[in-house]
């Protein structure tokens, strides 16, 4: 794996439910884990046992870092934080810059750096559904978020009477037939038309773009979508490790 | 208003948020009121008080119905409650008939009687989207839940550190270009490519058919939708009454 002397990253991507990890050599991922942030420790200091040549951490958060949870790491690894004072490939002309979350910011970096020259449309479909475009000229303009899958399964069980709480699966049909049927299909239907939606929007306003689908729902729903995507679960942790590189290089 | 000898009825759609209850004299509305579930007794006083005609109360609730809070009422109007074992002018081809929502079941009803002989959707915008097809020969066949609005807007804030909470609007773009426009763009622009889509899907199976789309954000969205739809806010009311018509003439 790799030559003698090649250095080790882990990126870490610490989401609003659960955190991903991935170790790196040069751009190859070498092994992933996801875990909650109760598991944080302990997992961490799993992997870097199991890899001894990881130098450096890198980490991007959206919710509240605890920094001195890290810090406790502090002695094994340097630790990097990608934060909004980080550099990034892109003119930022959102109009709250200052809300942009960390997790947005690091996606439309990896689309500038793995598709140059190009309009990109990156879709993250984890605990939100998040959009955002940022065109050939490398202007990031912005997106929408809706809440993704999970979030719309428990959201139908925490706040009716009567209905239950599901795990996602395909519906078998459109008009589903039992009560579970109809969550099914009113969840994953309505994720899959309103992703199609929102492309059929953007392609009334440009002629061509590519679409990177990322997230930990991206591969389950993309067989359902009617446009060709560039389907990656791992985009994010990708981007990390690249955006990490991109400010070495200053 | 009315004959002096007409009989008034006070129709109450207890659903998962809000009560909604209707003064109807024959088949007109004469009063509407939506209140929570806290306000029931004051609210259903007052209006018993301002309309001494008024003989009956029709209750339909997906809820756990506090049947205790009800009789409360028996000595000022007759109490009847629209449940899974009334009559129903459709045959039901749920696979879990015991599960379907009283709600549905009533907008079913209406749906058969107010649109007779021909193939029918209804679309219910209140704290989830329901999607009910009964077709011609006056079959339920079931449809689709999803999360109404608010419940996209509150998930969005209570699952995430950072999102905040809106209040609905339409958006100003697709593109929102900050994270209030992007929520705004996720929610009211998903919500409609939902809409949209479903509808695309029944139309690949059924050549015509009536769009009834109702519940409290129906007029709000209406505007948004790129099919001709008969919006009416108050369809699951006026539906109760008739259902409680139809029960009447046994």
């Amino acid at each position: 794996m790799g030559t003698k002397n090649s250095v080790m990253l882990l990126t870490i991507d610490v989401g609003n439910t659960r955190i991903k990890a991935a170790v790196f050599e040069q751009n190859r991922l070498v092994e992933l884990s996801v875990f909650t942030k109760e598991a944080f420790l302990t997992e961490t200091n799993f992997i870097l046992n199991k890899f001894p040549k990881i130098e450096k951490l890198v980490v991007a958060s959206v919710g509240n870092v605890e920094k001195e949870l890290f810090l406790s790491l502090k002695n094994k690894a340097e630790i990097h934080f990608i934060t909004r004072e980080s550099r990034f490939p892109f003119t930022n002309l959102y109009s709250t810059p200052t809300t942009l979350g960390i997790d947005r910011m690091v996606l439309a970096s990896g689309a500038v750096m793995q598709f140059p020259n190009q309009n990109r449309l990156v879709i993250d479909m984890g605990t939100c559904i998040t959009y955002d475009f940022i065109d050939e000229n490398d202007n990031y303009l912005g997106g929408a978020i809706s809440p993704g899958i999970r979030l719309r399964y428990e959201s139908l069980h925490q706040h009716t009477a009567k209905l239950p709480l599901l795990t996602k699966n395909y519906p078998e049909s459109f008009i589903g037939n039992s009560t579970q049927e109809s969550i099914h299909s009113g969840v994953i239907n309505g994720v899959a038309s309103e992703i199609d939606g929102f492309i059929e929007l953007y392609k009334t306003q440009y002629a061509k773009f590519i679409i990177i689908l990322t997230g930990g729902d991206a591969e389950f729903l993309a067989i359902r979508l009617k446009n060709t995507i560039f389907a990656n679960s791992n985009f994010l942790l990708e981007s990390l490790n690249q955006t990490f590189q991109y400010n070495q290089n200053d």
